[in-house]
């Protein structure tokens, strides 16, 4: 039976990150209520994908690691794996 | 005196939006809390990103109809178009 | 009546790079031919898919000045503009 | 030593697809000759992307397979996981 997930090492830092693309959101916001110019809204909606992406990144690395290779995943190693290139084809297609 | 942004027209349902996407970093937020499975955090990531495209396109169309069309941003049109394809550049190749 | 396209000016170029990624193509089978690494192949694919970027948001800058902006495209300006958010649109979420 | 890369049992498969790819970045250069419009020359740009993304997630689902999970690549598996997310930020954020 498999309870931890592959980033619990590094949750902490997962949740600040995650805290932190939050806040970037409700920035958003506030430029918008503040009438800001197009642009720089969208500038501001690029660095929140781009800290998505990140995150992304480091959650299927480490799900690589942890479930693929060690075999600790809810799955034989080829379901893990499609499910796995799924997740990339979302990330990549979306 | 160019003060109003190209968005004006429909800010109430981009406000609206944007409430969503902040709470739905929200929700992968509680999906790490709860060590929930990384393919399903990353599904909803991928969600935010689809949402947060959505959001962009809308501005980027809400800016070429009202800024470089009919000429209300702040510049010239060559400036306008230069910056705005800055824009799509950063939100294509992040 | 309109049948000077908006890349007129550059197709040279357009045409050389278009050239340029048509050999990058051949390149890659080739490495597929000679069984090369495949992280290697998807570094190659990568250099593509980067060059088409550029060769895209080139073709979307000359589209915004020539057809949109000084309305010589087959429309209206708002059927100008809706067709190039779809180009848009495809090129970000493929 | 390995010397057969993960791709060896659909080889035949990727280069028709490589070859079919290599046709479509030739029909882009035959429509800008024929000073076709540039929003349909983006299209086919659009579609030779979704093609090579299509390669490209192909290539990664049989090195996940054959080099990652059964340690056929060249490297340790930390090795061969840090190149394969390498590639699959260069694929994502080009």
């Amino acid at each position: 039976m498999e309870t931890v997930p592959a980033y619990t090492a590094t949750k902490p830092q997962l949740l600040a990150r995650l805290k932190r693309i939050e806040g970037q959101t409700r920035g958003v916001q506030k430029m918008v209520e503040d009438d800001r110019y197009c642009i720089d809204v969208l500038t501001q909606i690029s660095a929140i994908q781009a800290a998505l992406d990140k995150v992304a990144l480091g959650l299927l690395d480490e799900h690589v690691k942890h479930c693929v290779v060690e075999g600790h995943g809810p799955g034989t190693t080829d379901e893990l794996t499609d499910e796995m290139m799924s997740a990339i084809g979302r990330l990549i297609t979306r």
